[in-house]
C-alpha cells in the first residue's frame, strides 16, 4: 500500500472530500432558516438508494448546519423535510398532476409546503434515484447559500446516459491515469477498498452520473476474465455499491472472448456458435447482476480484435452483442475510435481525421436499437484543440454518445491546471447544421434532433487512489463539471466553476472570483504555451507529456503538422488537401474549406499556412506563435500570483499543494515555450519581433 | 520457455555453433596431412582446463578431419599431437630456453617436432590456459586451411584483461539486448541452462576472452543480492563453468550495498564501518570463489548511487573497494561513464562530451594499483561515429581499460548489418599523442606507454538466448572480432572477417569474398543512412532504434545537434565553443579545433557548419547529407544483391534468415533516409541537386 493510498484510506483530509465537504454556513440568517426546516427528516419509504440519500442528508445537514437531524417516520416537530416519491408523500404534501408530469424517471422537485401548523420542505420525485439526486441538489443549494425563497426548484437530466469510463486495469494501473493507482483493483484482485469505492459512488451520484464502465477499453488477459466465475462475484460487489447510488455498471469486453475464454475457434460475429456463446454469457451476467448496464467495446482499434478480422462490419459486431443483451435491456456502447495506426507519413492521401466518419457513416441505420456509438468529440484524440467530429450530426439513424476525456492526457496530465469545461462547452455548442442552423451537438446528443432511442455522454475518468482523487486538486473541477454538464449542458462554464469553488472551498467572494478566474482562463493558457492553432500532437510519443514538436511527425499514427521552413499545417480541404472538410454538412464544410472564413483557432488543422500569413490581429503566423508562447508563460505566472493572493483564505495544506503544482507548471510551461519557439526560430531564422529570448 | 530458447537448448542448429562449427575440410592433401598428425593425442597433464582443451580437440578433429582421435598417455602411433605445458612435455619434445622465454602466462607454441620414427605436433605453453588457447588456435588454423609447413606458430595475447560485460538482469531481461533473453537468468533464478552457458564459455575462450562480468552495471534490487547467501551458490556454479575455460568471473556491484543489504546507515567510502563491511564481503566472496575477478562499478551515473552522495571522489570510492579486494588479488573496474544527465538544453556552456575527462583527469594518480578505469571509446555513448575519448592517453598514472559495445545499441540493434571491427580498429589506431606521435590507443591500453600494472579491453556482449546467439547471424562476427582484437589489435578488419567467414561458413572463395565485402562496408553503409558526420543521437529516445532527428534535441541528456535553417553541428572548439577540443593533447586539439583540418567524418561533432559549406569533395554539406542518405539505401540494396548471389553456397536456413534481416534493413534504411532528408529539406527548403524524392 502506498503512502498516498494509506492517507486516502483515512478519508479524513479536506481534499479527499472534494465538493462534498459540507462546511458550516457562515450566513446566520440562512443558517437559521435551514435549521428550522431541516432538524427533522421524514422518510416514508425504504430502499438502499433512499438509505444512501438519507445518510447524505444527515452528513450534509450535520456539516452545513451543524445539527444532527432526527430521522422519523412520523414527524415530531413543526417544520421538517419530507423525503418521498410521489406515491410515498401522498397525503403528506399536495402535488398537482402538472407537477408530477413535469418530473421524469430521474428528476426531482424540491418544494416548500405550507400546511397546518408549519412550513415543510418536500424533496420528491418519481423514483428513489430521483430523490437521491434531489437530496444532492438541495445540499448543493444550501452550501452555495441559496435562499429558501428560491424554491420550488425542479430538475430533470437533459441527457439519458451520463457515463464514466474507467481505463483501469486490474493489475492496478490506469491507462492515462495521473492520480495514483486504481481504486478498484490491485495485483489482479478486486475490489480493494469498499469504503473508498462507496465514497466514489457518492461523488458520482452527487453530480448525476448514472453509468460506469469499470475496466479499460483495452481489455487484456485478466480483464477478459471479468465476465467469468473468476471475477463475477467481485463484479457483483462493485455493481451493488454503484447500484445503491443509482449507477449502472458496464464492462469493457474483449471482442475475442469467444476464442480466449470460450474455447471457440473463431469470434466471427456471424458465426452461430459465437452468437450463442455471447447469449449465454449475457444470461450468465444478468443472473448475477439483474440491472447490468451492458458492454463497452473498443474493436479493431490500436491492435484490439474486432469484426474486421472476419471481414465483417462494425454493425455486424455490435449487433451480435446487442442481440445477446437485448432480452435483458442491456446496451452495447461501441467506440468509433477506429483508424489505421500503421500509416506511412510519406503518404499524404491518408488522413487519420477522416477515419471515424469513413468507417461509420456507411453503417448509419444498420445498428440494432440498443447499440450506441460512442464518438470522441474530435476526429483525432483529445488534443488541446480540435474541430468537432463530423460524425456527430453526420449519423442520423444511430444512437450517439459523445466521448469526452476528463483525465488530462494531452492537457497537462493534472500537473498543469486545465479546466476543461470551456472546451466541452464549445463542443456542445458547435452547430453541426445536421438539420439546418441551430443543430448543436448538445441537441443531437440529447436525442432532440433525430429522436434516437438512446444517447448521452461518456467520459474517461481522471481519478485514482491519490488522497485528493485527481492528483491536482483543481482537477476535481473537471470531474464535477463533467457530471454537471452531462446533467444539464446549458450550464455555463462560469456557473459550474463557481458552484464547484463554493462547494469545495468557501463562499468567500475573493476565493470565488480568484479561483474562477484561474479556472476559466486555464485551458486557453495551456493552449497558448503548447501546440498552436489546432495542429496538436507536438508531444512526446507514448506518454504524451511535454513538448516534442516532431514527436509524431514521422510516425505511423497519422498525426502530422507538416512544418517546413516556409509554413505549417495540414491541408484538409476538398480542393487541394485530404478532403476531410467534405465530411461536414455544407455550412461548416464551406467555413473550414475557406482559408479566410476558417476559425483562426483551427487554422492549422485545416490549412497549410506560410509563416508570414497575416492573422486577423495583424500579426504574422510566426509572430503569433511566438507571442502566444511568451504570453502562455506570463499567464501561468499570473495564475501563481492569483493563487498566492489566497494564502490566508484557503487551508494551508491545500494552499501548499496547489502552489507546488503551479510552480511545476510554470517551470514546464517555460520548457514548452522555449522548445516550441526554438523549433520555429531554428526552422525559419526569423527572430521575435520583440527581441525576446529564443534559444 | 520460448520457442527460440527451446530450439537453442537443442544446440543442434548450424547457427547455434557459430565459429566453432568444425565442418569437414574439402582439401584432400591438407586433410591427409592433418589426419596423419592428429589421429592420436598425447595428454600428459590433468586439469579441468586441459580436459576442456582435449574435448575441444576431439570435437574439432572429429568435425574437420572426420576422424575420432585416440587419447593416450603413452603414444601408440608414429605421429601424434602432444598437448602439455613446458614442464609436462619435458623429455617428450625439445624446447629451447629462448622458446620458453618467449611464451607468457597465457601464450602458446604450436610446433612440429621431428624425432625418432616420425613427425609430431606439439601444442605447449606455460600454463593450462595457454594450452587451451593453443588448441583453439590450432583448430582455427586447420579450419582455415593452414598448411602444415606454416608451423611453428606462437602467440601471446597483447592485452592483459580481455573482458566481456553482460548487461543481463536476473529477471532474464538484458539492457540493450537484441537477441532474446539472458542465457544466465530467468525470473530471478540462476543459472538456467548449464549446457548453454558452457557452450558460451567455449565460444569466449576460443577467441581469448579471460574475464566476464555476469550482471548489468545497473545493479537493481535482486542483483544487489548476488554477493549474499541468496545467490552465492549460483554464482559459484557460474564461476566454475567459466574457470574451466580460463575465464574469471566479475560481478557488478551496487555502491549502496552497505545500506541496502548491510544494514548500515551510510555507504560513505571513508566510513570505517563501510570499509569493514566491504572487507568482510570480499573475504566472503573469496571463500566461495578463490579466483574471483573483482568488481565492475557504475557509480554516480544515470541515477546510480556513488561516492558523490557523501561528497567523496571517485578515487575514494574505488579505493575503498580496491582495499577490500587487494589481499585476494581482486580488481576494481570502475566505469568513467559519469555525466550530469539533468542538463538544460538551453545552457550551451555545458557539454556532456567533456564530462568523463573533467571528472577523472583531476584524479589521475590517486587510484589504488588494483583499480582500473573503464573508459568508453568515445566521449558520448557508442554512437555510429564519435571521436576517441581524450581520457584515453589523457590519464598517465592510472590503469586504463577501453570499453567497446558489441551489442548494437546505436548501430542497428542486430536488425541491421553493422560489422563493428572497422570502427574499433579506428579507435585503436587513433593517435593520442600522449607521448608524442605514435602513441596510439592500442599502445596505451596494452600498457606499453605508461607501464601501468593493469589494462585491457572490455565490451558489452551482444548475445542472448536466441538460437543463433546474436539475433542476426552476421552479428556473430562482432563477438568474434572483439575477442580477436583484444587478443591482438594488430589484426586487420579484413583478416578477422575472413577468418570468421571461413570458420562459420566455408572456405569457398565466393563466399569469403562476398561476405567479407558485405561486412567491411556495412558500418559505413549504416552511417550513410543514419546521422551524418559524427553528430549522432538522431534516434528515438529510450530504445534508441530508428530515426528521430530531434529525439534528443531538447533533452536533459546533453545530446544535441543544434540544427537550424542555416546549419548544424556543435561548436566544441576552445575558441568559440564548449572547449572540449582542449581536452586532447596539442596535436589532436589543433586538428579538431580547425575547421579546415578537422577530419570530415567528425565535422559536425566539433563544429557548427552552414549547409552551404563546401566539403573537400566539392559538394555542400546539405548535398552531402542528401547524397549519403540516398547512397546508404543503395548500398543496402547491394548488400541484399550480394547475399542473393550466395543462394546456392550457404545453407538454406541461414540464407533465409539473413535475407529476412536484410529485407528489414532495406525497409528501415528507407525510413531513415526519408526522415533525415525530409528533416533537412523542410528546414532549409533547398532541394536535392539531383531531384530525387524527398518528402
Amino acid at each position: 500500500m502506498s503512502k498516498l493510498q494509506a492517507a486516502g484510506e483515512k478519508n479524513d483530509s479536506t481534499m479527499y472530500k472534494c465538493w462534498l465537504k459540507y462546511y458550516k454556513l457562515s450566513n446566520k440568517k440562512l443558517l437559521a432558516d435551514y435549521k428550522h426546516l431541516l432538524s427533522e427528516i421524514l422518510v416514508v419509504e425504504q430502499s438502499h438508494v433512499i438509505l444512501n440519500a438519507v445518510k447524505e442528508l444527515e452528513r450534509g445537514i450535520n456539516g452545513i448546519l451543524g445539527i444532527k437531524p432526527v430521522i422519523s417516520e412520523i414527524p415530531t416537530k413543526e417544520a421538517y423535510l419530507i423525503l418521498g416519491t410521489f406515491d410515498g408523500v401522498k397525503g403528506l404534501a399536495p402535488l398537482s398532476e402538472e407537477e408530477k408530469q413535469s418530473i421524469g424517471e430521474e428528476g426531482f422537485l424540491i418544494k416548500p409546503v405550507t400546511e397546518n401548523s408549519g412550513k415543510k420542505l418536500l424533496v420528491t420525485g418519481r423514483t428513489h434515484k430521483g430523490l437521491l439526486y434531489g437530496v444532492f441538489c438541495l445540499l448543493r443549494l444550501m452550501q452555495t447559500e441559496t435562499k429558501i425563497d428560491a424554491f420550488p426548484i425542479s430538475e430533470n437530466p437533459v441527457n439519458q446516459l451520463r457515463m464514466i469510463n474507467h481505463w483501469d486495469n486490474i493489475d492496478g494501473s490506469i491507462e492515462r491515469g495521473y492520480a495514483g493507482k486504481s481504486i478498484f483493483y490491485r495485483n489482479n484482485k478486486m475490489p480493494r477498498n469498499l469504503a473508498r469505492i462507496t465514497d466514489y459512488a457518492r461523488m458520482l451520484a452527487s453530480v448525476g452520473i448514472n453509468a460506469i464502465a469499470v475496466n479499460n477499453v483495452n481489455v487484456h488477459k485478466f480483464e477478459t476474465l471479468l465476465i467469468t466465475d473468476k471475477y463475477i462475484k467481485d463484479v457483483v460487489k462493485l455493481a451493488e455499491i454503484f447500484r445503491n447510488y443509482g449507477i449502472k455498471i458496464f464492462l469493457s469486453i474483449n471482442f475475442a472472448s469467444p476464442i480466449q475464454i470460450g474455447g471457440l475457434a473463431t469470434a466471427d460475429p456471424l458465426d452461430k456458435k459465437v452468437r450463442e456463446w455471447w447469449k449465454s454469457k449475457a444470461e450468465y451476467l444478468y443472473s448475477h447482476i439483474p440491472d447490468f448496464g451492458g458492454f463497452l467495446v473498443k474493436a479493431d482499434s490500436e491492435g484490439r480484435p474486432g469484426p474486421f478480422t472476419y471481414e465483417r462490419t462494425h454493425a455486424d459486431g455490435a449487433n451480435m452483442l446487442a442481440e445477446a443483451l437485448k432480452p435483458f435491456g442491456g446496451l452495447v456502447v461501441w467506440r468509433c475510435f477506429v483508424y489505421n495506426c500503421l500509416q506511412d507519413w510519406r503518404d499524404r492521401t491518408i488522413d487519420r481525421a477522416k477515419a471515424a466518419y469513413d468507417h461509420f457513416m456507411p453503417l448509419d441505420g444498420l445498428f440494432a436499437e440498443n447499440v450506441l456509438l460512442q464518438i470522441k468529440h474530435g476526429p483525432m484524440d483529445f488534443q488541446v484543440r480540435e474541430p468537432v467530429s463530423p460524425l456527430i450530426g453526420g449519423l442520423t439513424k444511430t444512437n450517439q454518445v459523445l466521448e469526452l476525456q476528463i483525465t488530462q492526457e494531452y492537457t497537462g496530465q493534472q500537473k498543469h491546471l486545465c479546466y476543461l469545461v470551456p472546451l466541452w462547452k464549445e463542443v456542445l455548442e458547435f452547430d453541426t447544421f445536421a438539420k439546418g442552423k441551430g443543430t448543436s451537438v448538445k441537441k443531437v446528443i440529447s436525442r432532440k434532433v433525430f429522436n434516437n432511442k438512446f444517447g448521452g455522454f461518456a467520459a474517461v475518468a481522471n481519478i485514482g487512489d491519490d488522497n485528493n482523487w485527481t492528483g491536482h486538486q483543481l482537477a476535481q473541477a473537471n470531474m464535477f463539471g463533467y457530471g454537471r454538464l452531462a446533467w444539464n449542458p446549458e450550464l455555463t462554464s462560469g456557473e459550474i466553476a463557481e458552484t464547484w469553488i463554493r462547494l469545495t472551498y468557501s463562499n468567500d467572494r475573493d476565493v470565488i472570483t480568484t479561483i474562477k478566474d484561474m479556472l476559466l482562463g486555464s485551458w486557453r493558457t495551456y493552449e497558448n504555451y503548447t501546440s498552436p492553432l489546432g495542429i496538436g500532437w507536438m508531444v512526446n510519443p507514448n506518454h504524451h507529456y511535454g513538448p516534442n514538436v516532431d514527436g509524431y511527425e514521422y510516425d505511423k499514427w497519422g498525426t502530422y503538422h507538416r512544418a517546413d521552413h516556409k509554413g505549417i499545417g495540414v491541408d484538409r480541404t476538398v480542393k487541394s488537401g485530404t478532403g476531410y472538410t467534405g465530411q461536414y454538412h455544407k455550412e461548416m464544410a464551406e467555413l473550414y474549406e475557406s482559408l479566410e472564413k476558417c476559425p483562426e483557432e483551427l487554422l492549422l488543422f485545416f490549412h497549410h499556412i506560410p509563416y508570414d500569413y497575416k492573422l486577423k490581429s495583424g500579426e504574422t503566423l510566426l509572430q503569433y506563435i511566438y507571442n502566444t508562447h511568451f504570453k502562455g508563460v506570463e499567464e501561468v505566472e499570473e495564475l501563481k500570483a492569483k493563487w498566492l493572493s489566497l494564502k490566508e483564505k484557503v487551508e494551508k495544506e491545500v494552499f501548499i499543494h496547489v502552489l507546488e503544482r503551479l510552480d511545476g507548471q510554470l517551470e514546464h510551461s517555460k520548457e514548452w515555450r522555449d522548445v516550441i519557439n526554438s523549433y520555429f526560430f531554428r526552422k525559419t531564422g526569423i527572430p521575435d519581433r520583440l527581441g525576446r529570448k529564443i534559444y
